[in-house]
């Protein structure tokens, strides 16, 4: 297999996919509603967050989700639970989302009726980033287990996202997670990128995060 | 993007990496060096085992180490600083390693001076279990605060290993992590798989890896 004729076919599937991903984000600027990539590796607590932000936004804004997962549906029940209204997508082996995957998801949801979408991606901290889903912002999560060294060793997520919510930060006492180190990182990276520390089991920091989410749909509404 | 044309894409990639993934592995049995891949989530402790591992074979067997890394030579240089021959591959944002990137790897040891060959694979759950390096062993390290439902989520990644080790059980005191139900999901996807607990941090549990490994290296060099 030579890497030439594999890059090749990447820059065709990446041309299409960004040419789809703009289209996405027009069409929902239209509706006024704002989309939500939110990305990090397994386990990291996306699904955590998500269920969080169902609570936080209650009576606030109106909510929908696009769950991708490669085989299962549990993280769209749990949403659905919630009364939120949820699409599952089966990425079927897929590592990442691209912006057809989400144009399905929301050609089946009443987006008109959103002020914000959330999508969680595939547990991933390498493919997602480089497939533009047609969101407006991009978030990611590393949870405080995963380390501080994680911007040297996938630098391309830190470098796209809009807002980097380090989470699990009660397992900071069992562990020799650098904070300072890791901002400095995360900054070399991308200065522009918002950093906030919560933790999803206790809800330390959660608020701090649903003020930013309420900040940005309302400029994003172009409400302020 | 057509769905159709990117799996075409994928069956011709696949299939030339099985032809070569089985030409590395029958060259290392030609030397007598077991090949093992190690697969995990970021974070969830590839090269702290590993540097657990150096030390726990120091005198019984010639280890060597082949790190992925999109962008860093961290881990190699933490494994050569032990004296053990380390070769980093720089995948350049390729969210996986393939047989021709581990044939590099070995091409740039003097594999018939080792016996074990451990590949630090890419951080992800997804993709490196669809490629095969030419490894006789897959392990996979998944970690307590990653969540016990990952086996439904990531079925393919433990359906492939030989071998789990639950690590970073020093947190479990802190986690609704339920260990009998990961035990279970796991075993339903992969009945023959070998399930150890550890901790990297704190050494429990890694005598029971060292010695599966001497085991395994033993039963492949034909000595038992």
């Amino acid at each position: 297999m030579g890497d030439i004729r594999l890059i090749e076919v990447k820059e065709e599937i990446f041309s299409d996919n960004i040419k789809l991903a703009a289209e996405v984000r027009e069409r929902l600027r239209k509706t006024k509603t704002m989309l939500l990539n939110l990305m990090s590796s397994p386990g990291s607590g996306k699904t955590s967050l998500i269920l969080r932000t169902v609570e936080g936004l209650k009576g606030s804004l109106r909510l929908g989700v696009i769950e991708a997962d490669i085989d299962s549906t549990v993280d769209a029940e749990k949403v659905a639970a919630r009364g939120i209204p949820a699409i599952q997508l089966r990425t079927g082996g897929f590592c990442h989302l691209d912006a057809t995957m989400v144009t399905q998801g929301i050609d089946a949801m009443a987006v008109n009726e959103l002020d914000l979408v959330i999508i969680e991606n595939v547990g991933n901290l390498v493919c997602p980033a480089e497939f533009d889903t047609g969101a407006h912002k991009n978030v990611m999560i590393l949870s405080v287990p995963e380390g501080d060294d994680k911007p040297l060793k996938y630098p391309l997520m830190f470098s796209i996202c809009d807002l980097l919510l380090v989470n699990k930060i009660d397992y900071l006492s069992l562990s020799d997670f650098d904070m300072a180190a890791l901002r400095k990182r995360v900054l070399a990276l991308n200065p522009r990128i918002t950093i906030l520390e919560a933790s999803c089991k206790t809800g330390a920091g959660i608020e701090g995060w649903i003020d930013w989410l309420k900040g940005e749909v309302a400029a994003f509404k172009g409400l302020e």
